[in-house]
């Protein structure tokens, strides 16, 4: 089986080298040549452009940045066009519902299989290969791609038939973290407004009714005010709660929490605080309430 | 050291009892007497009114439903006004910041301490004597009833010198705990609106990035649709959640996240679902949008 | 017909004189004594208690700031306890749905007629006797009122038979203008986010499909950031979105354009803005986008 | 001057007829024939092809109804293509701000002219001459084009220098008018929880500090209970929302009244209610509170 990656980026990076070093044949590319230069030094091809990477691939994955990153790569430098029938195209980033929408019509058209599995989990976890793969897409497909997903995560969750459900969902739980950050963010504005000890209620909170992995990692960068350097920049933040409310107005779901935030992200956004960490949310609540 | 305890519903019986079975006299009220008479079985005594409960006590526990109750026991019946100067009050129901300040000015005025020592945990964690309590007050009457607490709890976390403050903190928990239910609804609405399935969603996100309690338990709830019986009541749901709106607006802190719950809470009311679970709030994300 | 008038405040004071102007025997009272001064010099008698004006009057008005000073005067220094079977009790103030309905419970035990009668106008509408009057109560009682109301006002809406529905219906006027407002300064700080000159945008909305007084006098006050003399406190607005809201959830109404409204007034009291003019509310709205 | 119109929808044929029959050599071109034969009956010539209309033109007139009808005539069938350097392209459909900022663009390469002239008023006030136009562009575009707007409005409100100040400006009134219905929706519905008659009190707000236009006419609607025929569906307000929503991030402006509103304008559509008229927004506020 012969793979293509596109996108050597943090996540792509171990994400490819984890395939090499399960025995997997792989051409790598990505935008910037320095990361494709250490997948190299693993064992694996390095094409010049994501056409030369795909062209003969058996499958296909892409992470890529965005919607837009992902058309330039896929449709607009002929990844897609050079695919050949029966090849299958599993996009791993976390794009648009709609984006996800109009792919899986073009590969329909040109024969080809696409398969959407977002994932859930930073860095480390890709690198051990532990992520959760939220996968969605043709029984078929996803069958012949189960084996790549082994080697990358630790589980991997169906989400529907039609690739965008998977999308759909990614987006849902970064809608979930989002409310989780801000919802701290203003629990702290009100303890601190009523003088208890900023630190000391997140520790509460995070040992007790809220001891999941987001609030803890979270919490802890509210309680430090340490917000640099971003794990995950408060700007891609906003870009998912939008397209999370995009992908729900298609739908006529109403959020209002989600609409909330966003308001509150576009507010961090107005300070110059995009390119900090989402935690950072935090500040636009005590800045409302006059304590920043 | 003789000790009062008026309330024995749901919390207060097993916690009152924990009391007993340490070797604590304990003289207990209710206003119906059933509870009072299953505490009496183990030893304690029991009162026929606050005033006669509190007579000479050393340290008079309240654990009643809300501002109203706490008020008509302490105040109205003449609990606190039979209390022996350097008695202590152990407040440990979740009632208003804004009675807790005028009980505190009350209690000061007579010579007697009040502590504020709200909790976490159901039912099941107060008869294990498990549970986390959040306390604040003057230092002295803290730790003269310390021991108390660790009968009662498995760690007491100081929220600071009012007493208040504790109330504060355990509002906030609560706010806290609405938008997770929040959240939830308006997640699955938006999963189901792409049809993805409820329960696998909260499946996968309950035993991930959200692996919480709360999120478990409501998450559940919410999955199988089963609002009955109510763990914690929708309509007691949305007093915490104004209590804490009130408690913010005090400080002047604004909180949009639970201003848009306290809205779906008021909608949940408006179909008549307040005697529901918590976790129905997310019949109302679902209403909206026209799913259910 | 003799008249006890109890308030005589900014608002109370012009509507007195023209009581007595008309041809009325009225004893009025206030707080500080400066404006029972002026009173006097038309020819009115003047009380040194709420209870000695109360005495004997066929009427008693009351034009009072809140309901705090509502109850003072009315329940507290014994207004009501000396007012004769059948006298009617006028509550002209902007109170709350619920003091309204004690108030009106209150006065029917002791056989005193109860009518609600905010009003709409500022000061020199008062002077001129051209309020608009907002009255709900017993017809009988509102048709023996009648004379008095037109002598105060243009015209009489009627807005039920139970007194508080006069007072709702208030409250959802200052909602409404509390959003006409809020919703100013989002459009302004839009507008000027593009660049569009503030103050010709206002001036266009204002000549055309906003040509209505309350956009006009806000309108003009935003686009000059002229806040001070406040015509009406940012903080008196903020009580009354609340009373608002509190109305809304004892009727099960959820209003998530007043709970937005609610959080930027708290927003503007943490940045010390209360006392300014209502139209100041924008400054938050500007705030929030970094322009202020 | 010679004169190409694009649109002649219900605004743009009125807006077409009142500059022939004030003496313009005017080219209508519309998707569908019958409104274009309609203009050909007052003299007007008329082009099978938005290229064909504006082949040759002085000024380029387009009123289509949405982004992505003006970038099929204007871009895709080629009318900006054949426009000659000199000639002036005068949008006056309520578009993007995004698009306007392409579309300035392209038509400086091209050395062609681009004013956005969006207007205030409905059919009646079209055909009247008496629109409210909102114009932006450059000072020698507007000059060259402002005895065309004479024709066709009461007055031309300059927004500024670059087009797409004007669709913001545009966008924001809209905002506004979404406010002005989203307000009275919930107030009638907190009015109606108290019993308060709806019709009566919409008839006292609209007669007195919300006199206006806009308040006046939907206010008549929602009183009534008449959302058909709709005179603005409430679908395209939604998309009005959205654009000013959308505007405003851009320019990292956050508007939660804005954002609850388009929650509630999707609510609607989940109930199957974007096709009436825009004053149905309230239902969403009924049926919330359980009324509907």
């Amino acid at each position: 089986m012969k793979i293509a990656f596109l996108g050597l980026g943090t996540m792509g990076l171990p994400m490819a080298a984890n395939l090499v070093n399960a025995g997997y044949a792989v051409r790598g590319w990505n935008r910037s040549p320095a990361p494709a230069a250490k997948l190299a030094t693993l064992g694996a091809q390095i094409a010049a452009t994501p056409d030369e990477a795909a062209d003969d691939a058996d499958v296909l994955i892409s992470m890529l940045a965005d919607d837009a990153a992902t058309r330039a790569a896929v449709l607009d430098a002929g990844a897609l066009a050079v695919l050949k029938p029966g090849a299958i195209h599993v996009n791993m980033a976390t794009v648009s519902v709609a984006l996800a929408e109009e792919l899986a019509a073009r590969h329909r058209v040109q024969g080809v299989g696409y398969v959407a599995a977002p994932v859930l989990g930073r860095v480390n976890v890709a690198e051990a290969g532990q992520l959760n793969i939220l996968a969605a897409g043709e029984a078929r497909a996803l069958a012949a791609v189960q084996p790549l997903f082994d080697v990358l995560g630790q589980k991997t969750w169906h989400m529907g038939e039609r690739p965008e459900q998977a999308n759909a969902a990614k987006l849902t739980v970064n809608f979930m973290i989002a409310s989780a950050i801000g919802t701290m963010g203003e629990a702290v504005a009100l303890a601190q407004g009523h003088g208890v000890d900023k630190a000391g209620f997140l520790q509460l909170v995070t040992s007790t009714v809220f001891a999941a992995p987001v609030y803890k990692g979270y919490g802890q960068a509210i309680a430090d005010e340490r917000f640099e350097p971003a794990g995950f920049k408060l700007s891609l933040g906003l870009k998912d709660v939008r397209l999370a409310l995009e992908a729900a107005e298609q739908v006529h779901v109403p959020l209002p929490l989600a609409s909330a935030l966003r308001d509150t992200h576009i507010e961090s956004l107005a300070h110059g605080e995009g390119h900090l960490d989402w935690a950072a949310l935090s500040r636009s609540s005590a800045r409302r309430a006059g304590q920043a």
